[in-house]
């Protein structure tokens, strides 16, 4: 596969998008250094926007995770899949099953009687046969597929575990459905969180471990993109033929260093 | 995508394989005409074997299930998908993780204590996201993939249900593994029951509802192939236009009518 022209950086980006789990933290732990590296990218006056594909959380419990492990970060700056999936149901008229984590339902509202729209997330230790069973029936009845991501696998404190692009793969494969993605690697997921801070893809970056949906989609969207080397980065990232980011930090803190040293 | 030619039959067959489930049985159901008709078959001499991708459900219990419903089967007839997985693992000198229905896992024999390869069979409503991730990190670290089935889905008496190829695609997506398949489509297990009967494939015929796993396999594997509008047999099957089954019969009783009426 042929390489993109990589986006450059030549000066000082005028916002940051930053992925959280794997470049922030691991599980319940800060990265080493991250906290301040958060601290001096603020303190440039950097405006900044938080991408997570985690939806088995809701907002504000994810703000609080992050500020108890010292992180300097608002509401309004989370930028989640869910949200993305509930902007996609709200333009569309859409009245979908919801099958998400029981930690998220309330945030998603009810499922309707009659669904014409399955939206998925990730059910986590509830996934349940009889509730895919129900989504794959309306798909075959014709039901609009929304997933909120779909991540092949992300990184827990005890190693990498199966994420819920898994279970969208599988419905696809059995309804012949494609599902349409309302959080990374979507570039709508990207372009509305930029929309939010006014500025255009190539004057941004995105920070990212995962060099699919965070690196490789941020490229395609066209925005500049570093691959920090934790999380569920994995031996070889860097060196990927078709994907090409344009820096590879060592960590977050080294990012925001090299970031801050630019024009 | 070009039709391949189709296997024809201009003479009755020397070796008949029957699908199960929604040829001569849905759910606990046999379908009208199906119990005569195999005994029809039966008095014409010809060597029989029954074919199955179910993978919840022990051999003999199978069995047994179709003696009630009148059908006269034997258990050395009965071709499964998990003794064609089994074979496999005998073969290689394998030492699997099983995640199969636990009906099953007698049949199936303990999980190696640090195995090597992932054994998947349907686990139905006993799906558990963290024996799907354990077979996700073994699949990472390099285990081999065996996969008893990977069909789309099956035909319940309440309607089309998911079928546990959609785990086997979510695995695959999410490890980059891909897994071999031990019963259908496999063309091994076609030649395997033909093997039983010595009988060469453009000899025999198979009789199925599923246009891909029956079907297109058979055809594949070089044994004419009859689909029933019977089962999971969805409007337009019968007009594919890659697969163009040898014959269509309406049901079971149609298409031994038409076997028994050839020279």
């Amino acid at each position: 596969m042929a390489a993109n022209p990589v986006p450059r950086l030549v000066r000082r980006p005028r916002a940051v998008l930053v992925d959280l789990a794997g470049v922030l933290h691991v599980g319940d732990e800060a990265i080493a250094g991250s906290v301040d590296a958060l601290a001096r990218l603020r303190a440039a006056g950097l405006p900044l926007r938080f991408l997570t594909n985690t939806t088995r959380t809701p907002r504000r419990t994810l703000v609080a995770k992050l500020q108890r492990m010292g992180f300097d970060i608002t509401d309004d700056e989370l930028h989640t899949a869910p949200h993305a999936a509930q902007r996609l149901v709200r333009e569309r008229g859409l009245k979908p099953l919801y099958l998400v984590h029981p930690d998220l339902a309330a945030e998603m509202g009810p499922s309707a009687d009659v669904p014409d729209a399955v939206v998925l997330g990730d059910m986590g230790h509830h996934l349940d046969y009889a509730q895919l069973n129900a989504a794959f029936r309306l798909l075959m009845a014709g039901s609009t597929f929304i997933a909120m991501a779909k991540n092949r696998y992300f990184m827990e404190a005890d190693g990498l575990s199966l994420d819920m692009g898994a279970f969208v793969a599988g419905l696809e494969f059995s309804s012949g459905v494609t599902a349409e993605i309302a959080g990374k690697p979507a570039a709508s997921f990207f372009r509305t969180a930029l929309a939010e801070v006014d500025v255009a893809p190539a004057d941004a970056v995105v920070i990212g471990d995962d060099l699919h949906d965070d690196v490789g989609a941020a490229l395609a969207a066209g925005i500049p993109a570093i691959l920090v080397r934790t999380g569920k980065f994995r031996v070889g990232d860097d060196a990927d033929p078709a994907i090409r980011p344009t820096f590879v930090a060592d960590d977050f803190a080294d990012a925001v260093t090299r970031l801050l040293a630019l024009p």
